[in-house]
């Protein structure tokens, strides 16, 4: 049984999420591989070594980058703030890893372009951490578009909206810097982006609008207060290449969602509503339905549907967000060892990139612009 | 007592619901008048009386100018469909007639203008039937808003879309014609935009895009088939003057949305949320809460809150559709007896026609546009 | 065209919800038929007259037995509290006046006999307001159960929980007197025991268990407080003729139900669920769905469901409790003026009460009882 | 650190459920306890092979027996189906070793009354698999009552209702013989008398109703039906000690629920509702909202509520089955090393069966009994 070793940068709550699902997953999937948890990084020693133990981890290290060099390591996996994921990426890739990396790849589509390039040009597997994607509401939603069911698709609107910085008194951080962070909102909650591809292909246009709602917070230990750089909420208009138009909402000012990553499609011949904070439930509305008895129907996810029947014999029992990453983990692991495309891979997380990059210069240039 | 007699053009799906709510009124609001259905008109003879007899009615007549002019008539109520809308108010108004009129107000915001200084000029009394804005869950709504209790509003999405013409089969009519029913979606339900001007106020500039979907329809009783001339489905970015900034939506081929007019309102202590199918629910999310407890809640609209305690005793219960012009013909009596500012007015529904003429240029321009 | 002549007696809530719909019925359903809201009874003069002009009635007495004796009173409409619905449903009886009696019929089912016997000896017409019948969602679960759609019912859970009780302050009145108002949540709630009877169909045994949870409630404008003689809270499990089996629960002291009138009706082949609350959506639960597209479907009334159509042109637009007054006035009023059978009338209302007898008899001997 | 070695039997549904809870916990809860999979019992060797691999375990048997006499086994976990829970229990209580059992204990109240004080004689460590107890929003919703934030329970209305014996042709198995399954719905779907307990407390008298629906079932690879000798739907009217009374339901035949697990409980003060199949929702009204504010908030469990920060760092993620496993395997582990009191341990579920042994005698007696 082939064996995939995996470095892990980063010890907050995304490293944990991805200690879990590494853990976890081999007693899910039937994978022909072996998962080992070889070597965790921190800058901080102490904690590296808490959290190489917590997180069932066999070594640790306080340098990433000898995690990177480190023989015994086959997949880097980046969980570290947005703006190293460039360097770290870059550096595993030049020495032949395979790399699995935390939303959004990098801070620009210009950084995104190269690390694409790079792991391509060395034929090395990438994922990058669009979790909800994974879903079996999500996959249902899709198997669904591509059966034809609700026929052509015709409308997109999305959102991806939480609050986690609608309270002004929640101090500054890097996330609020440009050179940190990257964008805003659109930047950490840019998964509705990746979904609406998914589920609607290609993006063609784009016309946003964006705001900073907050803009100072008070720098922690310290009178001043820190400049918010980048934007609070952010709205656009799409245009698909498939002919459908749609809009895409994101915000971390929105008191009362938590994750509120939600999507209507609308089809010639139906419809799909899905809530992520009701992640095992999807709604669908069928026009094929009797005149007196059609209505949204909620089909709860179950072993008929992608990727469930691992996990729980019925539906009802329900997926949660760990799981999602469960599933990630799983398609990481066969794509390596199967060598098997994985989706979505740095190629797919440049075209978010590039949506988001079309979206800033749509709103500097208040105008509509080409992704 | 006073009397207020009115005359009421159109026996369509609106001339009765207008007649149910002139006839019901006095039985829920003890309004200081009496409210006389004298004359009904529709263009074919047989029509008008039948509907005089069922809409209890005192007279018919199949001739709507004879109407206007009739001097036992002292409110012309317009039910026609939308090219008429002009040419019948502004007869009554001539005649020194209040006009209750449905919406949208005009096939322009320049005939929409020239009505309301018309009107203003005449010293008549308006009223242009935006009823959902008459729902005691939306007067909740405003309350909040208005009470600080979600603190400012930073940002609004609106939609209406519904499915009345998702069936491609559905044969061509004088609404699908520019001429006659002026914009599509954005014409017909325009609602929305009249609820997010009454619940944040006003809008400044907007950036639009629309399309129709289905682009030609089957002409009854021939074999050709008829080119729609307006949207099926539109949407826009807004920014009001108090600064916030919003979308919204409309759409009459939104398979499964039978009157998703649904608003979402973003402050910062709080939200506020509504589906009008759910028409007696607000939810409302309190950052006030302990933050251990909080949460949507599902407020039902009851006797505490605007207008209900005239229908009913208890929540629970709840108002249906009609009830809402119940409020809305209560609303145009009283304004009428008692000489007070009735809304929204001629003026309050041209606000409505200069956002979607703005959202319209901006379409055409592909450009952010002053209102 | 015949006329039909109402006294009401009566100006509460359901007096008033009465008046409404006696005056709106004929604007809404073509019947062929003038109602004529003749004559009002209200013991207090000053209030029969005061309403007798809201309720746009026509006379006013202080006197019901004036009002049973009216020449020109053909039904005698009975809002008054129910320990005086025997005296007056009787009175009019014997004046071969048609009766329309709010819900409970009276305060025991052997008062209820006697009145249904009275009233079929002498060949009036009888109808008892158990309104939420004539909810078109309702009278869409009914029409689907008799389709065979959902198959053989096998289980119904019903609930009629509200919380007008559940604060202690609220004071002590006749509803909470044995002698007056007869049993409490039971009596006052019953409408669910006659919601099981339209679906489901005839009960056979009962087993109950209920508690008077504020055993004591303050007097008004006394120190002293007064004894509650009837069960805040009550449930039973029942045994249908036809073989089915389900529960039923009544409360007046459920803290956040307003409208909690809710059931679930399960079947061999699926199965139905509703609530008041939300009276325009019925949930559908079909198992010939494909496998991997089950789920609860929210079939909002439409024009397609019974007696929709003459409300409102289109779905989502959704009805009120007073629309369902209107139904069962137009019930009414179809039955006398075609001398129709009318549902549900004396003897039907006799079968809810004596669900209740038995309840009650059940909860004092401790075991089933037959029906 | 401590090692907690534990023997598996079983490689169903639950058997995978446990593997990967045993796998997992560690990564999310940091336990000062070294977790091994030891061992893995299946009659069939080849199964156990297999499923040795796939759950992550290091060895395999095919004999519970010699698992249970293992010296590297310190717990044992039992997977198997009910008519055995009793064998294997005794058997390792007398090696000494911690049981992990899942529910049902037992097939009668008489054989969980001897398990339990055969644990409890020998001082072993006792656990029984009742998950859903374990969900944050239960813990919640406990958390809330034992707060006096609904003040005095007075009313519970649970259901366990499933629809996995919904299709008739679904064939005959050991899970509808007495002696193999005990009682049926009630048997199986006992966690919401559990969850009564719980919530509520103990449980003092109940009077029951049951019925076997689909009384034939095709035996697979025969002509011949197997006869059902189990119920298929129940429900019961129950008395608590402190004071409440209650109903709980529960069917393996409900169509369209898939993991019914619902409680309402109303208190003096406020009351919460709960449904598990939107496991991470806890609705709760709480009558000290303002008057005109008052509605059922939908609390989304976070960080900030039982267990969940260990899974994620913000509400809106969400939990999923598996991880009510996992908090569970904590428990039992924290249990183990740190010799505290495990809940639900044998005595909790004795309790359940004491009810369920009550309830199956009120229905033979038709009469309230005494738990």
């Amino acid at each position: 049984m082939k064996e995939v070793r995996v470095g892990l940068i980063g010890t907050g709550y995304m490293g944990k999420a991805h200690a879990i699902a590494l853990r976890a997953m081999p007693a899910v999937f039937p994978v022909d591989a072996r998962v080992i948890c070889e070597l965790l990084a921190d800058p901080v020693a102490q904690r590296a070594e808490k959290y190489c133990r917590e997180f069932c981890f066999n070594r640790w290290t306080d340098d990433w980058q000898a995690l990177v060099a480190d023989e015994a390591v086959d997949v880097v996996d980046i969980c570290a703030p947005n703006f190293l994921h460039y360097d770290m990426a870059m550096a595993a890739i030049a020495q032949g890893k395979h790399v699995y990396c935390e939303k959004p790849l990098s801070l620009s589509a210009e950084q995104s372009l190269e690390m694409t390039e790079a792991a391509e040009a060395a034929g090395v597997k990438t994922l990058v951490g669009y979790n909800y994607a994974k879903n079996p509401a999500t996959a249902l939603a899709k198997e669904i578009i591509e059966s034809g069911e609700i026929g052509e698709v015709i409308h997109f609107r999305g959102t991806h909206i939480e609050d986690y910085l609608a309270d002004p008194s929640i101090p500054y951080s890097w996330r609020l810097q440009r050179k940190m962070a990257g964008l805003g909102a659109l930047g950490d909650l840019c998964h509705i982006i990746n979904m609406a591809q998914l589920l609607v292909g290609g993006i063609e246009q784009v016309c946003a609008d964006m705001q900073t709602v907050i803009k100072r917070r008070p720098i922690v230990g310290s009178d001043d207060m820190g400049e918010v750089e980048n934007e609070d909420q952010a709205h656009m208009m799409m245009r698909f290449t498939a002919g459908a138009i749609g809009t895409i909402e994101c915000s971390r000012v929105a008191h009362g969602r938590k994750l509120g990553l939600t999507y209507e499609v609308t089809g010639t011949k139906g419809s799909l509503v899905f809530d992520q904070e009701r992640q095992n439930e999807l709604q669908f509305y069928s026009a094929a339905d009797a005149s007196n008895r059609q209505g949204f129907r909620t089909i709860l996810v179950g072993p008929e549907h992608p990727d469930y029947a691992a996990f729980c014999c019925a539906p009802g029992h329900g997926l949660g967000f760990n799981d999602q990453k469960i599933i990630e983990v799983r398609d990481l692991i066969e794509g390596i060892v199967n060598e098997r495309a994985i989706w979505p891979d740095f190629r797919a997380a440049l075209a978010v990139d590039n949506v988001n990059a079309a979206a800033e210069r749509s709103f500097l240039e208040q105008r509509w612009v080409n992704v």
